[in-house]
């Protein structure tokens, strides 16, 4: 069975969460790509612990708290006006440079594509507004309305709801192979778009297909 | 209040789970910390996800997968002979040089001391025997029965249910401050042995108290 619309996972997907990694070398000089490494695993994994133990709270403070401990971690002194700086810009990401010309591909192709995000629906306005993407992208849905993040179900089970397709029905891109994974397991078709050249984790699922770049979401609509 | 019984975590905890980073680096010269911290890391981020998607698989097979994927990243070759080296040392961890003072102390004051491990039975039971620590730890409680990973509330609850006891008049310890943090929010007293100089977690909450050794704990049961 073909899908018949897609869903795009945001950050790390169509906006490049490494490109702080500039700012953060001209403040730390040395350390920059330590730090966005570190800020970027911690952000995910404070998701992790607040979703399995009932404690939601919006991705721009776990953002926020992220950064935080990995400048504390790495001995660099934050004040709070870097702070500020690197959280801008962490609004702000660059988009993948290949992501107009896909979603505009969807569009005269007649497919839907909408972006389903860990990100709180503010965060996700600005990042798509400040990419040129708003028209491109809808429905743009938050897990903020569920309080779990991705990977819980009750995250995922978003996109079915809102496009009202079966999950099979639908193709879900992610960059992160977590993320893949854990819609494979909900059942999405999914599309693992491997830009770090990664190995697969070893957890007994594979996704539907693992590409290299968004570009690859095309194969799946055929014109 | 003072707690009236206390719980360990095991791995990190009362068990030296870096330990096997003497027997990768004999395997993989110049990888054996980098091996030991990334299965370490990975092992846990298996756990969180499985148990997120409500996948729940053994603590023993997630951490052959997290060596398998942690190998792969790494560019290292895993041949099984390898694989089943390092997983049997995983199952024989050194226990940290104090433990057993501590719980013999605690026996001596008449506190009952457990473990409640992400582990599966099986691995506890073995780990706990190679140590020889059998005599002095009772109950050893697996969220195995669960099927949920710390930081899951299912989880933590278990220590109550076998204690018959509230959270709060109950010890729990851990080396890793996620574990502190979840058993903070979760209702416990919580020592964080603290042992590698780590800063807290930016998640608004603090463990009951920060040590460095598992001699601390002492501190909670005066004479």
């Amino acid at each position: 069975m073909l899908p018949r619309a897609v869903l795009f996972d945001a950050y790390g997907t169509l906006f490049d969460v490494y490109s702080v990694g500039l700012l953060a070398e001209q403040l730390y000089p040395g350390h920059g790509e330590r730090l966005a490494q570190l800020w970027r695993d911690k952000q995910i994994e404070y998701t992790r612990l607040v979703s399995m133990s009932g404690r939601y709270r919006p991705f721009w403070e776990l953002t926020r708290a992220g950064l935080r401990f990995a400048a504390r971690r790495l001995g660099l002194e934050l004040p709070l006006e870097a702070e500020d700086r690197l959280m801008n810009q962490y609004r702000h990401l660059s988009a993948f440079p290949e992501n107009r010309a896909v979603l505009a591909e969807l569009r005269a192709r007649d497919v839907r594509a909408g972006i389903l995000s860990n990100g709180d629906p503010e965060m996700l306005a600005v990042a798509v507004k400040s990419a040129g993407l708003t028209e491109l992208l809808d429905p743009v849905l938050s897990v903020h309305a569920t309080r779990r993040y991705k990977t819980d179900p009750a995250a995922y089970a978003l996109g079915p709801a809102a496009l009202g397709l079966d999950p099979r029905q639908i193709l879900f891109v992610s960059s992160n192979g977590w993320d893949a994974i854990g819609a494979t397991w909900y059942g999405y078709t999914t599309l693992w778009v491997n830009r770090g050249n990664l190995p697969l984790e070893e957890l007994e699922v594979t996704p539907t297909r693992i590409g290299s770049s968004l570009r690859d979401v095309l194969d799946f609509f055929p014109t």
